[in-house]
């Protein structure tokens, strides 16, 4: 916790935003203590990102910035863009962007609708964990910013065509999301992106997932795979030997590996 | 082996057909030895489909009836339906189904264009092992008959458009198929069907899905689950000890039992 410029500031803030590690202490993440908080989807998401040095990587709503800076850290000499449609985050995403010494370039305003200087740019890779929020919205949000942001207004497939429009073609797009939406997800890519690799993310073993992990490339036509599940814990259940994260997921999480499923010269 | 009818005529028919095992010998299904043979495939999806006595079943493309006497060996007091278009198949289920005193109706026609005795009809259960076939045919289809009858036709979408239009509102359409195709099968059922459930099937731990088996309710609503991957074989690789079914798929393809991933309740 790094001591703000004045203690009654520091207090303050500190009321407010918390400074989370992630990749085993390699990022610290400042970010706010309601609202919408990273934990391990975004991380997972810059695993997946078949990113390689030299290559252009938009993150879609970045939030405070979490995925796009854990792939700026385990990829070097990538260049980074964020949109984020809240200042309040676009500013928290620049101020973790330096604390970390990463360079990243964050826009703001609406997906749907993206600044000329970023609609001017194709990108290698566009990136995103789109909000959860239920069809019917039974459940009010969690987070009143992002309700505000997108939930009343951008679907699932906004944010995939938002996503699509800045890829060149063949270049990767890859997302996170709740694997409930995984027919949304690839009805919203079909003819437009092939190759797609899906990768479930389970609890743990024999669960069914949580999540998915699905990345396509713009207009290829290669045959969708369907990878074996990434576990996320050790174990039957939460318990005595149930708390700690299965060995690869650990790797990504406290080391910043890539996360390859399977033969993963194949996929890329 | 039973006797034919003449010596000449049971080896002239041996030549074209032959007589296998399924269930661990509770049925015996005669095949042409050329074109579509039955394996695994229609014994997963008998065994994914959740019918229970009293319940009317169709079978889409019913071949030899593989699939929908499976169905009928393991759920007693249901009523048994099956369309093929090519009449020397359609015999070959009628044929079967008397051998193992199973009861079971098959219609003629393309399923595009159903009979009208099979219009009249709604149905708790449809079922489908629609044909593989390559999207822009690069590689010839493995049954020319089958190709006659369908793959130069009808799409995957028309398989489950014709599903969806035999079955009662609540119904199920329950289809195995390769992973490959199931972004076409989610975006086909989105906005017909709800609560699918995808149990990916892989040939051995760690390794990509080659087939999926999905259910979905027709007009229902509930949230789509990914089910933890059916693993066939075990081991890592066929060899020494990699030669035997998984405990589950044993239990499905030897015993006949139903294949419930996780918790059955909580997904009929």
């Amino acid at each position: 916790m790094n001591a703000g410029p004045g203690e009654e500031y520091h207090s303050e803030d500190e009321e407010y935003h918390s400074e989370d590690a992630f990749l085993g202490g390699r990022l610290t993440i400042r970010q706010p203590r309601a609202g919408y908080r990273a934990a391990t989807d975004p991380v997972l998401l810059a695993a997946f990102t078949p990113a390689r040095p030299g290559e252009r990587v938009l993150e879609l709503g970045c939030g405070a910035g979490v995925a796009v800076l854990c792939l700026g850290a385990r990829v070097p000499g990538i260049e980074l863009r964020g949109l984020e449609t809240q200042p309040a985050y676009a500013a928290l995403a620049r101020e973790n962007a330096r604390a970390n010494g990463i360079a990243l370039t964050v826009h703001e305003g609406d997906l749907r609708r993206p600044p000329p200087e970023l609609r001017a740019l194709v990108f290698d890779h566009v990136i995103a964990n789109p909000p959860f929020y239920p069809r019917g919205a039974a459940t009010a949000p969690r987070d009143p910013g992002r309700e505000t942001a997108h939930v009343e207004e951008a679907t699932l497939g906004d944010w995939i065509s938002a996503g699509l429009r800045r890829l060149r073609d063949g270049g990767w797009l890859t997302l996170i999301h709740r694997a409930e939406r995984l027919g949304g997800i690839l009805a919203a890519l079909e003819g437009r992106a092939g190759s797609v690799l899906v990768l479930p993310v389970a609890p743990r073993a024999g669960r069914p997932a949580g999540r998915v992990l699905v990345r396509a490339r713009k207009g290829a036509g290669g045959p969708l795979v369907l990878a074996s599940p990434l576990i996320v814990h050790r174990g039957e259940s939460h318990g005595a030997d149930g708390g700690g994260y299965a060995p690869e997921t650990e790797r990504v999480l406290r080391e910043g590996a890539a996360l390859e499923p399977g033969d993963a010269a194949k996929y890329r």
